[in-house]
């Protein structure tokens, strides 16, 4: 690519779903009679939660190991920094391609996190601070034959986490808008690059915690902003303190988008988790209050598509979501 | 049928699955492949959590309703007793029947239950105690026109919940063992029906909360054997005082039974609600402590499948679900 940062096309899209055809699970759309008739709007979700490894930063790391070996390049190991479901991904994505893998993670990691990383495969290389992690993947990615993968500021990771939104749109007819949660904002702006093509006329819509609101201060002021420190959020997926200049550009050309606080999430979370019966993550279920709120200014039926990003949850964010009954008030609109 | 308690038949459950065809979702088959390495099994499990009303109980309640119509008798009313999935279960089938119905129960039905029930269409009667609601649910099937649907105790309700059993052996090459928790008996004997019928050679394993373990005593005892008073477990939907006359002689059948503490109950609806990411209830997870015994006891490389019975689940119960961490211990075998 001639440009940097490079962007990110239907094209590319389209790749990486021929290269992930096959290896990654085709997750099911799911819809709930009673939240239907509760917006006003039709909500059809793409449960990610169901794809390997719990979440559909899979795909990324498929499409990104996937890409090397096209291109003749076998790396002899492969890096990545996450305490999360990005780890959890490029273990298992490198395991099914031979490659031996180190992850790099702050010592805080929840012990269901490492054990699942561990079990798909990996070495865990554990630090006192997620900064000296950080350094640590720098370091060994330097080496001669190491390919570090990283979360979500790249073409190739952006372009695979947009498969998702792509089978989705394949699987219905016609969509109105388009929802999805922003981290680093690689399945976010991946949703739109696949939207735009195949909804031209379909909203994009993100969320993110109101407590890591980084991505939406960066779209006000119009340059990538970072979180001051470290933030704990029930929305731990989308806790990552920064937006990157790949994701930056697309993020640019959302429709709308919402911050979230934590109560919305876990109340959503809690909503969710009841009337579809899916173990969905709080980073998937805070993207509702923006559902909600798009549901109450939109005439009614109207189609949405929710991507649900992932299912994996500590037992501590389990015990916080369920601490308050939030099912007392269903979330009927207008 | 001639005699008393009559019985129940493959023709019984074919007929069933006959009439429920298209009416009752197919719920699908689920597979964890970190649990199957840890249990050196394969176990799969048919997730009726995502039937339609959130548990396996509509089966039984549209088999009962359909087999009226069949016989030309339209009841003008329906009713029944229930707190849980078979109120929604009657209010659902009912409504779909387009015949009037009232559910009776005690004041103690949680808010979300009560809710989800009058959402389908049902009267809600509310009553001091469960037995108060027992009592009047008896004096309004005295009634001419009016049918009280049963919970459990009946060949149409028993043929019924044997269907979701016969859908998953239909999709099943082979299985060794099929587990299914214990609450009254209907789901555990109609699916020893279908196994009987379709896998002969397949052992058929129920298991029932430690707290209201009336049919482990009874199965020991030879007789019906009732709870001395309410209990409170968290496998809620096998807190059913007794087994009946319709299922017990089906239930001494089985093969094996356990009975379940309720540490091992919160141990399991944590770990299968995080490997399969399926809200699934405590009284579905229970079984599981069934399934890691057999494992342990059994050649590795067998097949089991596991009757997920739903997916409806207080506040209350994920609070105390999650309360305590038993994500730190994966369920290893051997």
């Amino acid at each position: 690519m001639d440009s940097y940062p490079p962007s990110v096309s239907i094209d590319d899209v389209n790749q990486a779903a021929k290269r992930l055809n096959g290896k990654v699970t085709r997750t099911p759309l799911l819809e709930s009679a009673r939240l239907n008739q509760w917006l006003g709007q039709r909500i059809i979700f793409k449960a990610e939660c169901f794809q390997t490894t719990g979440a559909f930063k899979l795909r990324g790391a498929f499409n990104f190991i996937a890409s090397l070996q096209e291109n003749g390049y076998i790396p002899r190991h492969i890096v990545a920094n996450s305490s999360g479901n990005h780890a959890q991904a490029v273990a298992y994505a490198a395991a099914q391609a031979n490659i031996p893998v180190t992850i790099f993670s702050a010592n805080s990691i929840s012990a269901v996190k490492a054990a699942a990383t561990e079990d798909y495969g990996a070495e865990l290389r554990l630090y006192a601070t997620r900064t000296e992690a950080d350094e640590a993947v720098k370091e060994a990615a330097a080496q001669e034959g190491v390919v570090w993968i990283p979360p979500f500021n790249h073409p190739l990771i952006v372009a695979g986490q947009g498969t998702a939104a792509l089978e989705a749109l394949q699987d219905i007819n016609s969509v109105d808008a388009v929802f999805a949660p922003c981290g680093g904002g690689g399945l976010l702006s991946g949703s739109l690059v696949a939207t735009r093509a195949l909804a031209p006329d379909a909203k994009v819509i993100g969320a993110e915690p109101l407590l890591a609101n980084d991505a939406a201060r960066s779209l006000q002021s119009g340059v990538i902003e970072s979180l001051d420190g470290p933030v704990s959020t029930l929305a731990d997926g989308a806790a990552t303190p920064a937006v990157g200049d790949v994701t930056f550009p697309l993020l640019q050309q959302l429709d709308d988008f919402y911050e979230v606080n934590e109560q919305q999430i876990a109340y959503w979370t809690q909503w969710l988790q009841h009337l579809l019966k899916v173990h969905v993550e709080p980073t998937s279920a805070m993207t509702m209050a923006a559902v909600a709120a798009w549901a109450a200014n939109t005439p009614s039926g109207q189609t949405a598509l929710v991507m649900l990003s992932g299912g994996n949850i500590s037992q501590a964010s389990m015990a916080k979501i369920w601490a308050t009954d939030y099912l007392l008030q269903p979330p009927i609109i207008g």
